[in-house]
């Protein structure tokens, strides 16, 4: 338990975001768009994607951080969704403006990832397995919106 | 865009899922603890898991599926969270009973993977980015709890 595990799991890109200005879509590479059947009978999609930037040794060995608009905080990267992580792997829930299944194009609401970044993942929102009644967060975070669709708000 | 794309991204196992009966907890390997840090100021944590026993050429290529609970519908692998995807990157929202940083350990009150599952993420659940007010989801499911804290009543 002392070192690290030299197993390996690997992951290909299964499409990309692109952003331009304040318009973004998830691209899905052909071979995929199968996958994407009666994605559209949901509102919202969590969308999986790879930190590509820092999927670098020193970024993969920062353990800590300094929580945003947490003055003086210090908490561990897993307490954080910073994509600075051991395994640059990141999440955002989307809400879908539309899907156009044979060309791959999903048209998103906003997300928080790059142009040109790697997609490794979509998958439905479901309630049943994502959405908690009542979560408990640290004190620097009672102030944010309590919602997703909320989000935005933040940012005015 | 027609071809699967060659670039690999990699993972590595940050700790794993235990389970014995019905107790399960997160063992979260030496080099990662510090990460830990301030996780058990939130309620919630969604693991990141790799669904390793479906990390096959075979299993990574089913594009599609018959969800459960939905009689004859066929839905692409993103409508869906089986384990078997392009990617087998699985998450599941936990709650979190307590939390020793010190030796890597979090007993959770359920997670929906088998004992020994590679972890290659945590991330705490923050509502402003993981929890949606409105979702829409298709009649398949319109009859499964809405909360996570109900999920275990579909075992029942």
């Amino acid at each position: 338990m002392s070192e690290k595990s030299n197993v390996t799991f690997q992951m290909h890109p299964i499409g990309y975001v692109r952003s331009n200005g304040d318009r973004s879509r998830l691209e899905i590479l052909e071979p995929y768009r199968p996958a994407m059947e009666a994605l559209d009978r949901f509102s919202h999609v969590i969308v999986v994607w790879w930190a590509s930037q820092l999927d670098t040794e020193e970024a993969r060995n920062l353990m800590q951080c300094m929580p945003p608009y947490a003055d003086g905080e210090i908490a561990g990267v897993f307490a954080c969704r910073s994509p600075y992580r051991p395994n640059p792997v990141a999440l955002s829930v989307c809400e879908m403006i539309s899907m156009d299944a044979a060309n791959g194009l999903i048209p998103v609401q906003y997300i928080d990832a790059e142009d040109g970044t790697p997609i490794v993942d979509l998958k439905a929102y479901f309630p049943v397995s994502d959405r908690v009644r009542q979560a408990r967060v640290p004190e620097w975070c009672q102030d944010w919106p309590e919602w997703v669709e909320d989000a935005h708000l933040l940012e005015i």
